[in-house]
């Protein structure tokens, strides 16, 4: 009576075996490789996942995390990470690899809200809500302790809430406040100013070097985190007042800044909320999983599915 | 076997008596007259209330629209057009006058979208969303057929989603795309040029005056409209990309413009939504029901509480 559980990531990919209560029994770990034949990859996948399966077992059902926006079709398109995966039906791939076996394919931030609340900062909250600010801005929702999707599976996209910018030019939440916009923005300001900066050294800056840069004392750094810690703030209030969470877990490369990010965007929710009830300083969590979050959100998909 | 419906707004109550499949077998309606005691406004309601249940009749279930952020608790209170009604304990009013039959009330935006499910333009979809954007700009939203109103009963607000605005100041888009919003804007385009116009002829212009003019081909007026739906659009998409929903049905009165609003909304979703699967034409709906949306909203509401 186990679940088997799959994430498949661009960098890594993990598999684990794991009890209805979501103990994990076995777990395993290996690189995507992504840059190799679609077949040799797709093989790597089915043969980490085959090695955490005790001989003889029966598998109840299977959850796999996977990069695609629609990743409940079961199949793999339009992901970032691999853009060249053109249809992959990874899903039949896998069950048929497994004698048929049924898979529960969602993709990785839905089933990170899921682990969070099943398992981490957003235990029984509702609705709870969970947003990513790695290289990019995702998330995902669970109402009533169920994940909700919207009508084609796409809701919803914090990372790309549009705003007017100060340039005048239409921009996403990501432009402003990812990992990505980070790196962007420090060069652009090196470029256009003369100010002292530790990041002056590097001959590229990621939104790695900003982050360790601001935690040093940097200035410079420190300013562009405030500011996306600002935009942070304005896109928050709208998913605040979208969906009226109990919980809203910030998890992601970029949100172990901590208070260095969360401060200015506390700040601004504080000052343009347009009731306080919506908001008070618990009601954003750090995340409480770790490298695992996706493993154990696809656990409990397929977990639910089959005992729920 | 019958529901009864009451919707009290700053304007007019209006009461109905309703079967179980929505068919109103009796109806009524007067002025609130808000200005008055507000005993005697109570009163008033009970009475318009009492007058369309027959003699004899057993009332199954009361449903009530009120217009207050937090009506599910069944008290008005930051009601902005009874802002001095502080906690009036409105559905146990109501429940005592008839005997203690439970009353089931809600905000009228959340019970005008439940009404657009069952009877109006977003029948079945899933999620379906409603905006209505009158002298504000507010809404509700309904998942798997029931109203989803969040935490605190507070979601969703697409009126407060907040912005940059081109003064470089945090607004909201009922700052650009409500009724108020396009009275605010003429005058001051008003003041600022010399640009001809129908509307100089006003002493005071209102977003009614400016939905005339430009229905009427006034230039200024058309331009003014036109930015609003440019504001319009760039909401929708954020309403879009948060909840994937099947259907967005636009009511009030500013919606009546039509295609004068909705065609540089359209344009602007088509631009910038991250994903065309999100967006074609027939999502966003006009509204089908009128005056009587949140009286059939409540008797809808208090029909799935009793019979669903």
């Amino acid at each position: 009576m186990s679940i088997l559980a799959i994430d498949f990531g661009g960098t890594r990919v993990r598999a684990g075996w794991f009890t209805p209560t979501l103990e994990v029994l076995a777990r395993e770990e290996t690189l995507s490789r992504v840059d190799e034949p679609i077949d040799r990859v797709l093989q790597r996948i089915v043969d980490l996942a085959a090695g955490v399966v005790p001989a003889g077992a029966t598998i109840e059902g299977i959850g796999i995390s996977a990069p695609s926006p629609q990743s409940y079709t079961g199949y793999i398109r339009n992901a970032a990470v691999v853009p060249h995966w053109e249809n992959v039906p990874l899903a039949q791939i896998v069950s048929d690899a497994f004698d048929g076996v049924t898979v529960y394919m969602e993709n990785d931030g839905n089933l990170a809200a899921l682990a969070e609340y099943h398992m981490g900062a957003a235990q029984g909250a509702n609705p709870a809500l969970y947003m990513t600010i790695s290289t990019g801005i995702g998330g995902g929702v669970v109402i009533d302790g169920h994940l909700f999707t919207g009508r084609n599976g796409l809701a919803f996209e914090p990372g790309h809430i549009k705003y007017l910018g100060p340039d005048g030019k239409v921009h996403s939440l990501e432009d402003f406040a990812s990992g990505r916009a980070l790196g962007r923005i420090a060069s652009e300001k090196l470029a256009a100013s003369s100010e002292p900066s530790v990041l002056r050294d590097l001959p590229l800056v990621t939104g790695k070097d900003v982050g360790q840069a601001a935690r040093e004392g940097d200035a410079l750094a420190l300013g562009i985190i405030e500011d996306a810690g600002w935009w942070l703030g304005l896109g928050l209030i709208n998913v605040l007042q979208m969906y009226n969470p109990e919980v809203v877990v910030i998890g992601g490369s970029v949100s172990s800044l901590g208070e260095l990010i969360l401060k200015p965007a506390r700040k601004v929710i504080q000052q343009y909320i347009i009731d306080p009830i919506y908001y008070h300083d618990d009601i954003i969590q750090p995340a409480r999983l770790g490298d695992d979050v996706c493993l154990i959100g696809a656990a409990s998909y397929a977990r639910d599915a089959v005992y729920g």
